[in-house]
């Protein structure tokens, strides 16, 4: 479709460190990691005041998804049978097109080109596409509703 | 830096059609734009289930964006002397690098290829890169702090 992406627009602007050194569905909350800028484009100032926020929105390539995984249509999430098939924009599953991942994670702290983060959905070496800060308003806009499998999917997530 | 992303990995998956067609910092919560998903790619199968959850969370190129205009180290938001020169991803200004946009905002319906929604900052005409619903569970875990000048920037945003 028109308009496309220039190649090269969007590359990565740094690396996920990570004990979790591969793909899990569950139980990221307390795993701590660490994003590194790419001292070849930034320097510190690029990240200049990012800790007086106490939480980051990171976008990134979930790049240990293999292009023949993606799923184009709708899919039980998890693949359970007892979740109602969805359409892969009605769930969040990391086999998705563009393979682009989005969390919110605690920042613990900041040192040069380092940000210290908690609760990060994302493995070891995880090219990093978007880094923002947390802010109130962002959050969403009137009460959240979301169908009871979401709230089932999520129980032992974070 | 490795690892790169592949040419045509990240491709638009939809569009946005806003009555905004010129960019614009403020005021954003009342505005009621579409996101149609590219029918080369999709179909409407994809999109199944959206519609019961209450808000989306979507991805964006910022295409408006010109390349030259890209901050890579710190700035004052919105060139306004009064907050402090923060780093770029300190802030969430649209010059930034990658010019990933990132919102939240609510879903009012969804037909077809197209989801009808209120409050997405993105101006007409706009790629759409990611597209999810947005779950409680991936709000911000622990309480939220930010500087103030943050409060100050966002206080005719929505």
């Amino acid at each position: 479709m028109d308009p496309t992406i220039p190649d090269g627009a969007i590359e990565p602007i740094g690396v996920v460190s990570s004990p979790r050194k591969n793909r899990r569905d569950d139980e990221w909350g307390a795993v701590e990691s660490t994003i590194t800028l790419d001292a070849d484009q930034f320097d510190p100032a690029a990240l200049n005041g990012l800790a007086e926020f106490s939480h980051a929105e990171v976008i990134f390539f979930m790049d240990r998804v293999r292009e023949e995984e993606i799923e184009w249509n709708d899919r039980h999430p998890r693949n359970n049978p007892d979740w109602p098939s969805v359409g892969i924009f009605a769930q969040r599953a990391k086999s998705r097109p563009n393979r682009l991942g989005l969390s919110r994670c605690q920042i613990m702290s900041v040192d040069e080109l380092t940000v210290a983060i908690r609760g990060l959905d994302a493995i070891d070496g995880t090219p990093i596409l978007g880094l923002k800060p947390y802010m109130e308003d962002f959050g969403p806009n009137g009460p959240v509703r979301q169908p009871a499998w979401a709230g089932e999917l999520m129980a032992n997530y974070y």
